[in-house]
């Protein structure tokens, strides 16, 4: 009945929810800038070309088209902000070494990701450009477990993973085309018969070491476990030693990690590294990031990237505290009157007018009443 | 060359002005909140049909048309974020008597406004539902000064209209379909050789009202000029009793305002006063504002309704002080480090960690330093 006029998966976000996504908006960019993080806002629309930042086939069925009419040519309204991040980091900034940028806005879909998703998330984020080394990915899970705490998550689950596993034993395996999509996709999703099954027909060595990955998720003794278990390619090895110095790095910060390896994400985009949040009631990560190093190369700039980025919307069932009430003041034009309702409003607080027809919902718990040829704040 | 690949007319928001806007954002919602106004966040896309009011050709051309994939709808990108907010307070608050709303976001259009306009304005507004009294119209024309100066428009220059003039005295004439049509250009444009070319036809004295409507501007001698120059229709007196009203109470308010009654907006929601902020520098108006009385009449619930709304975007170019410069941090594991850093963090610096191959362009004026044994802050 609410929602009979609008599409499925799209809603209004009416005022109790707007005022906490819009405190929670608000804490995080403030909480990025104090890390350095400066703030861009890429277009909604730009020609689809520039949307993705390769051959992205699940950003491009995600994303709306439309025509520009003024050139005719396609124009796409971003499913994604990264991209477009990427895209400003590699032509407009064109700075060297370490640029810092953060990014709030919404995207749509044509398409939820699940039941119970929204086609338009609210996406907030940050990515560090120019540095290779795992020190950045230690500021991005940095940012991205204090982010989630400021915006009342409580209780964070890290999970950690690392492309580069998969990419080095499906290249050592010769994985090509729809078999190693499929590959891809059956480890995402921890099929492991269809996994038994996909690998059949490829060497033991590499359908054991694909198989083992799938197996590869817990605690801190994964890692052993994975050096135990998986073939011992040099990619192989040093995405384990990557993981091995991250784990370290995490802890001396108070931040415990868990590992899933066969965690893949489902963007084309990400390279290496690549880690989730979860939290108990969502079934979903709460936050998700990675290394996307190649991500501005159709850019014409090839550089190391890490990120992350989270829907503040899917945040807004947290527990968030009733705003202040205001005080409710009496219509008129009288010059001790407007004054009185003017200061108090410069002070902060808010001053309802009673325009004889005033709403019940609407808070106050105090009245500007006229005392003795005086304006006072008195209880409602 | 730095806009090369975005469409024409789409531009990145880049770091510097991205801080205005956010800044502006935050300083007039939080404006509004302590006038009682409740934020609200419509989507970007929902079906056409509801995206407009009533046959709004104008705002139909300048929405942009997509398909629902998953009913085959057509869909459309928002044009302007007023029909939107109509549509809930018809709908989803259903409340009895004053709702006050706000809102702050972008809407695409598929043609720039002007040579020198954007197609992405960032649009930010108040709106009032519920009272159909000119007090409703004081308190949106003194939020909507109010908003002006804090974004740091000096020198405000207000100018007021009342379509129902237009209304009432094209009724008189019995102008109908497209000469109504045209007569409304022509007046909006000022186009007096146009108007009395349109207007030839018509019986002598509606042909001398609309013309006499048209010279209409300026100081406060304008209304009493109208009440001797245009025909005395109970619709014209109403409505020049109501400017009258306007401005008094305004004046109360330390607003001085002008008048220019052959304003009619460009869209068709519009049904009584209307209202334009000019400023030197800027060709055209920094904020627009009206009654759109019967606004919510589609959604099934028409109630008087009176907002403002301005585009942030527009008013980036005004002077804007540079952010807090930071401190330097060199990058590391130690324990009594990352304690500093995030000390330092919690109480609102800005610290940017040094990665190596650290950004010039990114301020900083202060580093952390160890001397003695003990991170300390020193001059840069």
């Amino acid at each position: 009945m609410r929602n009979w006029i609008l599409p499925e998966y799209i809603s209004d976000v009416l005022p109790s929810e707007a005022r906490q996504i819009e405190a929670m908006r608000r804490n995080l960019l403030d909480l990025f800038a104090r890390y350095g993080y400066e703030l861009v806002q890429p277009p909604l629309v730009e020609y689809v070309e520039s949307l993705f930042t390769q051959d992205d086939r699940a950003l491009d069925l995600k994303t709306f088209k439309l025509v520009d009419e003024l050139t005719g040519r396609q124009m796409g309204l971003r499913a994604d902000i990264t991209p477009q991040v990427a895209r400003i980091d590699a032509h407009l900034l064109n700075r060297q070494g370490a640029t810092r940028l953060c990014y709030a806005g919404s995207v749509v879909t044509t398409r939820p990701d699940g039941i119970l998703a929204t086609r338009e998330p609210r996406q907030i984020g940050a990515e560090l450009y120019g540095v290779p080394g795992i020190a950045a990915d230690v500021e991005i899970i940095e940012l991205m477990v204090e982010s989630l705490s400021l915006a009342g998550v409580k209780d964070i689950r890290l999970e950690i993973g690392h492309i580069g596993l998969f990419l080095a034993l499906a290249d050592a395996a010769g994985l090509q085309g729809e078999l190693r999509e499929q590959v891809f996709v059956a480890l995402q999703q921890k099929d492991l018969p269809g996994l038994i099954e996909l690998t059949a027909a490829l060497p033991q060595d590499a359908a054991q070491g694909l198989q083992a990955l799938a197996r590869c998720y817990g605690g801190s003794d994964v890692l052993a476990k994975a050096r135990a278990a998986l073939p011992a390619l040099p990619a192989v090895s040093a995405a384990l030693d990557t993981l091995v110095a991250l784990q370290s790095a995490l802890q001396v910060r108070g931040i415990a990690v868990g590992f899933d390896l066969s965690e893949l994400h489902s963007s084309y985009y990400h390279t290496g590294l690549v880690f989730n949040a979860y939290t108990p009631g969502f079934a979903n990560a709460v936050a998700r990031g990675g290394r996307y190093d190649s991500v501005g190369e159709k850019f014409g700039r090839s550089r190391p990237a890490t990120g992350f980025s989270l829907d503040v919307r899917a945040l807004t069932q947290l527990p968030f505290p009733q705003g202040k009430p205001g005080i409710l003041a009496p219509q008129g034009d009288e010059a001790g009157l407007v004054a009185a309702i003017r200061a108090l409003r410069a002070a902060g607080e808010t001053v309802i007018v009673d325009l004889g027809v005033v709403d019940g919902e609407v808070a106050y718990d105090r009245r500007l009443a006229e005392q003795g040829g005086q304006w006072q704040v008195v209880a409602a």
